[in-house]
């Protein structure tokens, strides 16, 4: 296919190209002479897909990392960073925002680009690191020089098509593949089409060794993809296995489609409140939507808490009996989370059995007996066994039960959404739910799961 | 506790036990003057409890063996004996039954005694058999030699308690403890109470090796019991684990109780239709009753299939998201077996997941999305996988599926049972099938399960 018409589209303009490297170059300015005025020992540099030229239309995120000598100490490298950042932000006359990943930093916006200032220590090689982001030099040098203008326009190819099919992102939402992993899957496989032919293939643990430093072996990750600027290091760490899959079925999806350059773009669908809610009716499942506030945290800690209460729900459920077809959640990522399960079953009869020890241990039988009531215990092949009421004949009912001060350690709830869960939670109505436009995209995708690996 | 007013009702009555031994001894000198006068190289014996003098009033059975030399043929011995056992009937003027257990027998019924005729070999070592009943006569011998006058009385006693608690018998309807093992039981341990104070204690595989053979680490099962007569065979081998630990169950109950008398009695309840019904009302159970005629088969084939098949039930029902509480069979013997269900669902939701491989296999992923479609497969972890329409929402559409030519070999099916269970099956309502005494009965021990064991 001929992609020109695409990358006319994906490509940032002219116009954005100028202004990008205008604005980066004054904020470089400003910062390494105030190093030089002030004698300071740092210095800014451009990283990021912005300094390797492989940023989509519009995504031109600006990325100025402060790099200090090795010898300073880590206070004086924050203090001395999250300064020049303070000081560049008042020139400029913008607001600084702090962030705190593993690592404080600023953020702000100057002429509508949002800029981040990130302190690091400046290292030749990545076994030297201090701090998490102090290889994102070496891989914007890395990437500089080993990737050629053509092939510039082929990571945008890729970072768009995996974008539109929800599996571009190393953030904890996403799971997917990281921007640099893209740079690094076109500098292997040279360009997009070639990409998707090599992935269609891959095997769980795929290697990617691009300095053939024969450390894979080190992973048991689903994409094994070696740094080349540290060869203890896995790239493909953050992809998780569901990811990796789609986009591996994505590829092949591609690959055989007539209709191929639609999945440059997003999912043509018009989402109807009606249809939605009709779908769920037919398939007369049995619908628990948990609402609750959540805490301000970060979203790559606020995303995986989420997605383990989740799947602690469904286990829960399904080891007591309520089976469960699927769980899922969605949050506005400001103040609001919803767990939704779907359930096979609405109530279960009123009777179980309760097991107690095997018959060969005579106290432990002799206590059960005791507990449970002579009358009521009988022998199930070796086991001492008692049918006891259901104390929960309806989901709801049983989670409400787990919502609750004395029994909410049996579902592992993320640690900062435990007491928002107690305090705050509703079960409610779907119907209502879904008038929120971006609740109901979250119900069509829980109906159609990751629908846009297809065109 | 004083056993004297127990055994006073549980032994035979001195009128009994002359009459068995004139009958015996009228039987036994026919067959053997009838040999000496036709020159036959055979030998009437008296076995069993009638002759080991352990057997429960009224229930005095006379067990005849018709000993024949190892040297004869199998045709030989089986049709000689099998007319001796005809010319003894015709002598008494009552009608002979072939009976064909592994081996080939004549049973009537002389002045109300049942009588059993059964040609074997007559060996001194168990190693020396040639069909399964030819050690009966060396058990006899054993018992007449090893067990006093005193420990008879004890045999009964545990008998009676195990008649009682629902455990004694080795047929495969119960899968309990053959006589011979009660009396090697009260040979072991001297008394009933000391027997019932030691299996209280037994652990799994428990080892009773009366002559210290030192043969047990052969066997696997719950109880080892080496056969005195046979170093290589284990007497408890039909003994299934939950008989095995009933029985243990029972002790301990027997020995905490101050009713220790009433296991010695049936179980005092009055059966009433409504109350049964009632229960499975509250418990708010599906229940499911599937009648069906049964073929003229041996009743120690006919139990194990219908036990198979209702456990086959329960499997695949539990396997296709029916959850099942519990299931048991009830058959009258003759023409007719029901087997019952009761599930904890009435419904299912109308949609499950359907697993094709993993996404790794190329070639299987697109030969699934070509039989499921493009639209509906997605990604579920590394699988692709596509949302099904449930065939079937109730237990009941599932049970009519599964009882079809071409689906009924999904279940385990005992193989006398297909054809019948395909011909002639319905679903009953269980209010109309509890008009039946039997079947209530049944019904009742379905919902209190071995409540025998308790007093």
């Amino acid at each position: 296919m001929d992609y020109k018409a695409i990358l006319d589209e994906i490509k940032p303009t002219a116009e954005e190209e100028k202004k990008v490297r205008e604005v980066s170059e004054k904020l470089l300015d400003f910062i390494n002479d105030k190093c030089s005025q002030d004698n300071i020992d740092a210095e800014a540099v451009l990283v990021g897909s912005v300094a390797k030229g492989t940023y989509l239309r519009g995504k031109s995120d600006i990325d100025l990392f402060i790099a200090f000598p090795l010898s300073c100490d880590k206070s004086y490298l924050k203090d001395t960073g999250l300064d020049l950042a303070h000081e560049c932000c008042r020139a400029f006359n913008v607001k600084p925002y702090h962030q705190f990943a593993s690592h404080p930093y600023v953020t702000t916006e100057i002429e509508n680009f949002k800029i981040d200032f990130v302190p690091c220590y400046r290292i030749n090689d990545g076994s030297q690191i201090k701090s998490a982001v102090d290889r994102t030099i070496l891989h914007t040098i890395f990437v500089q020089a080993n990737l050629s203008d053509s092939q510039k326009d082929e990571v945008l190819l890729l970072k768009r098509f995996m974008d539109m099919t929800e599996t571009y992102g190393s953030e904890f939402k996403v799971g997917g593949f990281a921007g640099y992993l893209c740079e690094l899957l076109i500098i292997e496989y040279g360009t997009f089409e070639n990409t998707l032919r090599q992935a269609a293939d891959w095997q769980f643990g795929h290697v990617i060794d691009l300095k053939g430093y024969g450390t894979a072996k080190k992973f048991k990750d689903p994409l094994v993809c070696i740094d080349p600027t540290d060869k203890n290091r896995n790239v493909g760490a953050a992809l998780r296995l569901d990811k990796f899959s789609q986009f591996i079925q994505s590829a092949r999806n591609f690959l055989n489609s007539d209709k191929k350059d639609e999945y440059f773009y997003p999912l043509a669908k018009e989402l109807d409140k009606d249809s939605v809610l009709n779908e769920f009716k037919d398939r007369k499942s049995n619908l628990i939507a948990i609402k609750f506030n959540i805490p301000q945290i970060p979203l790559d800690t606020l995303h995986p808490q989420l997605k383990k209460t989740s799947e602690s729900f469904k286990r829960i459920l399904n080891s007591n009996d309520f089976l469960v077809f699927q769980t899922g959640y969605w949050t506005d990522e400001i103040d609001t989370a919803i767990i939704l399960i779907e359930l096979a079953v609405f109530e279960l009869n009123d009777i179980k059995v309760h097991h107690g020890p095997r018959v060969f241990f005579k106290e432990g039988c002799s206590n059960f007996i005791e507990k449970f009531g002579f009358e009521n215990c009988y022998i199930l092949d070796d086991y001492i066994v008692s049918n006891v009421k259901r104390e929960f004949t309806t989901p709801e009912a049983f989670i409400r039960h787990l919502i609750t001060p004395d029994y909410i350690s049996l579902i592992k709830v993320g640690k900062n959404l435990n007491k928002p869960l107690l305090k705050s939670y509703e079960i409610c109505d779907i119907n209502d739910l879904a008038n929120d436009d971006e609740f109901l995209a979250f119900l069509d995708d829980f109906l159609y799961p990751n629908q846009h690996i297809r065109r």
